[in-house]
């Protein structure tokens, strides 16, 4: 049985949220140690929260089954510490609604739904999300992933306040349009102006964090092989050592840029942790990737140089 | 437990191969006398075979549970008499498998894919498929569904031509490729020339039925709430009456282009079969479309123009 | 100089306004004979207007001087006999302008614009037409055409709404969507409730065109071979004569259909024309489609049973 | 009369290519003035070519007779001292084959075309392309711009390769793929094997450019609004001064980063380009977005840390 501990899970949710991937061992089967060794890493290093069964948790290539007992293994060996968010998005709500209850029960602190791209208006986007919010249940906060360039839905300012005006459980805009930055900015006025605040948790590997959070975001919800970068800016954005928050993000800038590649950027992740001997192996699942010697080669060299600006740095 | 007997499904299938919508209840479950009833009703208009858990079955809206008991409930009702092809279109290969394994362990004759909407490359197309032919086996028969106009996804001829030679279990292709007639007559100049010769069994409503058996095509698989249409014309084109097949075509014909219309047309097909006694009521799941009283007078003015214009057919 | 006598365009207009092609001669040039004789036969069939330079119009194929010398011959042709409307969608606002300053200072009645694809939301298509009725100029009046199938752009009921309120330049809509009989049924209730009454003039070839007049609208803009089908129907329905108005449409439904095939349809159209006597011969500019055997096989077939069984009907 | 004399653009070109941008006055007219100023700024800078009326050159909002003045403009300030390539991508043959024609008689080296999102097969756009080499006939090279985030339309190696043996005048590759460098690496593996040697000109605003010198490419095809960071890191490349090209680079990549987002992108340019004193003033013609005080505020605190970095570097 997973422990019940929950860490809650709301409209003031910041700081990092990391975008767990899911480990699997050579022949392909889930990777349960690596799982324990990754939740404690991303721990150790200070995230506020782990997302899993996103999009870069390979999510849509594992049975029920196999979501489910990663989900528990997670969620025992966080043990309530910090929230976890679980990407509950389907085909059809039937399929959300029965997952989306599992990992609640589970244990789980939210879900994550991005939109399905057959949605073709403003009105058919905050009609889905009616329909989310009452298939998770008003006890269920969740989190309206907004992430066009993959989903070819794009949701305007407009339709995420009145989304946020309807549905009290929508707790967290993951934000990864692209460019998004006026879209930070244009919510964080109406919320000033008197709409409800919800958290803004950034994505897209962190490529534009300094900006987000200069505009009012509350932290990142996204994956990189280095989190500490992640948390080290919003430590420092917080504590108004801005320039300082920008020269840790110029260091780690050529290798966010580079993992941040479209279909590439997991296997680049996935090998990092491993070289960082945080998972078993960088195996994806199939249909995936996988890198060449030259990708490695690019690879390890931005890395080297990475660490030497780091040195430089401190 | 299900009858494991079953019908075989192979390169030689013909006739009609009725699409089955997923019958509820007026509270949303399913509705498995309606199931039985409808089964029957299909077997009796001369079903060739019937396919399941396709778009028009709903079946991203089901469980998993809820899509094996229909998928067995059906099984049991055939028992064999004909083939029972199931849709098991999914986002991961780990979910199509164990879906199919499921269906085909349950007695089901083949198995359905569509391509996700991804697919950017002719060559992609060939790889998705050889990955479907290994995840589903070898041993067990597949459908290639040819459905653009939804899936975004343009299969040329070509590349159908390579998936038919080098996956000898791609036994059939749905095609609904519109305009798709230049494909049918491509594909049987192929099977002409030596090709390995699959089955052709044709969608989109049957609206253009007498052309694609004119052009090679060895039926129909798809949904109209009057399947005896196009079991009548596949019959007399069989027979080389092919002047009456298109009397009897056009005296449908108004109620075909009607019932064709995406989004609305599955909503229109459930209202007709509840009034003719087949399923007990026209709900669909959510999210789905409902009918307006114009809409429904509509459809009653054309169902009556239909009955009319038989009667003097005949 | 073409006449600058002009039919007035409101949204008043009603009736058949027939989408003309653009006859090429063997050669690839523009067959100017072939032109008059068209624009004589439509008006002899009772076309209340003509709008060129449409998606069937071929217009991207014509350079900017073809375009104009065709709009010209076509404009001296009818001599302010009915209103021409002219496609002027453009990829830019200069060149819309251009082509729309150009075509109303040769005596064209009205112009039509498509969205361009790249438009995302309810809020973008707004302020598109903003600057489309600004463009074109406040004395221009301009045809919204609504073809989400080939557009991509899919414009809800409260878009059309808000420009119909805000453009008043915006007289008609050319309805294309697909489904879109619950479209015509939600406009015309809005302009029951007070809303600006617009044209609603109807597209696909008339494939719903029985329907779409019962709901509301005022006539269709679109081709078929056969115009006098649609100007029959529209006297029929203004009569009161539905039941005979679907007689005459039944008869012309099956070629309706097997002409709006997308991709092939101009070909199909044009093979028509040429072999009705109106245009020279059926010659699309490059790229486009030909017709092979059995295509006209199968179109010949379709025309020897239309005339057939129109001779029934009378 | 343009100067007609004319830079070679072959399979050999190599350096940087700078897409230049179109100025506009205060009142939306062209600004020649800027134009020569901006022509004699990238080339002091060291451009190897100029690449107008492209994608960041605001072509579709220009007249005909707009583009042909700033094509002519730039040619005769250029005084084929480079190579000048003119976008000439078009909706129709018609119109790429007159723009193209009236170019390369003014004095363009080559010309380029991006494929039509309407494409949707490996067929259809091998197709395309010859119809586009027939179109600006055999003595006129041209670059195939792949470029998918804008296109919708992915072009695969196989496609390229077949593009190139196929048709002579097919000399460069604008690469914009992304993620591409699995593509740049196939295709030199490919010209090391026996097949043509074309340019491969890299995109993207140089993100990539380190990576992609590294894996054969040629140079840059982009813009930036310091393109002498594009100049240096290529001769430091081509000197063997790889770690010096990537502290170079790392030192602008900030700023590259921020000026590559879609959409505000080429207004953040301008503003750079105006700031340094090339252009008049920053204004895009209309449709087209505007900075607010924070987006110009971010780019100054950019720009400012750059200059820092650069003066720390030297």
């Amino acid at each position: 049985m997973p422990d019940l501990t929950k860490a809650a899970f709301t409209e003031a949710a910041r700081g990092v949220y990391v975008i767990a991937p899911t480990p699997f061992m050579e022949n392909g089967v889930l990777d349960m140690e690596s799982t324990d060794r990754m939740v404690d890493f991303f721990l150790e290093k200070g995230a506020d929260g782990l997302t899993v069964l996103g999009m870069m948790g390979e999510a849509p290539k594992l049975t029920l089954e196999e979501s489910q007992a990663f989900v528990q293994r997670v969620l025992a060996r966080v043990q309530g510490r910090v929230p976890v968010i679980v990407g509950v998005s389907a085909a059809g709500f039937a399929q959300m609604g029965a997952l989306s209850e599992m990992v609640m029960g589970d244990g789980a602190s939210g879900v994550m739904v991005a939109p399905p791209s057959s949605l073709k208006s403003d009105e058919q986007i905050v009609n889905y999300y009616s329909m989310v919010a009452e298939t998770v249940g008003e006890q269920t906060p969740f989190v309206l992933q907004d992430f066009p360039l993959v989903t070819n839905v794009f949701v305007p300012v407009s339709v995420i306040l009145k989304i946020v005006g309807e549905l009290p459980n929508c707790v967290c805009l993951k934000h990864e349009d692209w460019p998004g930055l006026t879209k930070v900015s244009a919510l964080r006025s109406a919320s000033d102006e008197g709409a409800r605040r919800i958290s803004i948790l950034c994505g897209n590997g962190g490529l534009f964090l300094p900006e987000e959070l200069a505009r009012g975001a509350d932290g990142a919800m996204t994956g990189f092989a280095y989190p500490e970068m992640m948390v080290e800016i919003c430590r420092l954005h917080a504590a108004g050592e801005t320039e300082r928050a920008r020269d840790v993000f110029d260091a780690y800038l050529p290798l966010v840029r580079y993992e941040q590649q479209p279909g590439l950027g997991l296997a680049l992740r996935k090998y990092t942790l491993a070289k960082r001997g945080i998972i078993a192996q960088s195996k994806l699942r199939r249909p995936g990737p996988s890198l060449s010697a030259t990708d490695i080669a690019e690879l390890e060299k931005l890395i080297a140089r990475q660490t030497a600006r780091l040195q430089h740095l401190n």
